[in-house]
């Protein structure tokens, strides 16, 4: 691990930090926000982000203005890439495929399945660097953005008891059956769609096991509402399964990170209730 | 004037125009940040913002922060580019220079003159834009980061009773002092440094009329510290003239936008007290 930038925030540290991921096999990037308790050698829970589609480490950390409430929470916040990255690396020339665009799942088609192992990165091999380098209370919760608001969610109701808290911000819900997520699935998993509904957030909700509570926001605005994202298909899937759902649609936003900064206090208070409360019952 | 981006932004709205400078005779691009109140159409104060070298209007609007204290406080934030802008401009290879830096000053030497105009389009045109096109109290804040910061002072010192507020974070105190503020004034108002003095926010305290309050945050890690921004000279400056001035250094702070959006809710209360506490005694 190597400290690539470092910036005091909100009294606490923003820092960049690259390493080698045995994982994905390529040198991978993330921004690891440390609140003043963290700097103080105090256990903090800790609270991943997954991006959208395009990003890097860079867009959330600059623009979601996340700093502030973790530090006022005292939660580590750690942001990865959203996909491996390099000239060894597959891609391709869409923006929803390849480097860029991940989708959180562990690839098993050519020429994806070397690389492409974003589920088992951000579910074992990041949370192993982070718990092994700053001192944490061992308490996760997942969040994220569009793509990454999806790779929140699976990942949250894959590995139940993994993850005390989840939320996402304009999330693919279904991505079985909106065009970014079909495009993807069909290249990372192959054809048969059974192996997609094991990451599709619609489809888990039916089946899962425990009933974590997902608080969503959406914009009305948002230009990739009615044909990538589609929120009413949670709520009917969650309604139908009595699964808790917070689920709230805000008139005039769009898919930007305006919209993201605007509901992050929001955000970061939920996971902070199921993060630092459940520490202090156990203390 | 042309709106060229618009996104809902905690509750208010986020907007970038474009229009044809008359003074600096190019297309211009401006952030326009509108609180609920006035998009209720209300009145408000407005407050503007002046970056610092290489930027345009965007990096302020993606990364600082304001919206959250512009909205809670009800006043409209503008972020004009830093320079005039194309082809036709004219420009240097270096980022201290030419387009990207214009230094708040209006240019007297060639290749410059024609376009380099920047003062008289931050106090004249554009405020008369912005009041033209939005509902404002006709109550004037000004603030700015480095090169930004320098514009901000020397403005309000320059035109005494136009901006009821100022402030700084890690600005360019003495530019005839430093590498960047003696590069560009040489360039933009020729080798008599007479002409410099005026726009020398530590020069110009000397001979203030009005005893308008300053506010500067600078960063003890900040790269710049010693070499560019000198705030030991202003404190000086302010000492000697019975000036007031709040200066906070913050140790570990850098010359970043995670500086600058770790203090920006104390900025803009500031501005927020003179704007509003005023335009109410006059209400």
């Amino acid at each position: 691990m190597e400290r690539i930038e470092h910036h005091a925030s909100f009294g606490g540290r923003q820092e960049v930090w690259q390493h080698a991921s045995a994982t994905l096999g390529c040198a991978m990037r993330l921004g690891v926000y440390l609140p003043p308790a963290a700097l103080a050698g105090q256990a903090c829970p800790v609270l991943y982000w997954l991006s959208g589609l395009t990003c890097t480490e860079q867009n959330f950390i600059t623009k979601a203005g996340v700093q502030a409430h973790a530090a006022r929470h005292q939660i580590i916040v750690v942001a990865p890439d959203t996909s491996p990255r390099g000239e060894a690396v597959a891609n391709d020339p869409g923006y929803e495929l390849g480097q860029g665009a991940g989708f959180y799942v562990n690839a098993t088609q050519a020429p994806w399945a070397p690389h492409f192992r974003m589920e088992d990165y951000v579910v074992h091999e990041l949370p192993a660097l982070v718990e092994a380098h700053w001192p944490t209370t061992g308490r996760r919760g997942i969040f994220g953005h569009s793509m990454g608001g999806h790779g929140a969610l699976t990942l949250a109701l894959r590995y139940p008891g993994r993850y005390a808290s989840v939320s996402a911000f304009a999330p693919i819900v279904a991505p079985s059956q909106v065009p970014w997520g079909q495009k993807a699935l069909a290249a990372y998993l192959g054809p048969d769609t059974q192996a997609w509904a094991a990451h599709d957030a619609v489809a888990l909700v039916a089946s899962a096991t425990e009933r974590l509570p997902l608080l969503v926001d959406q914009g009305e605005a948002d230009e990739f509402l009615a044909s990538q994202l589609r929120p009413e298909l949670l709520q009917a899937a969650c309604a139908q399964a009595g699964h808790p759902l917070t689920l709230r649609l805000h008139p005039g936003y769009d898919h930007s990170y305006y919209f993201i900064a605007s509901f992050m206090a929001d955000h970061v208070a939920h996971h902070a209730q199921a993060l630092i409360a459940t520490a202090a019952t156990k203390a």
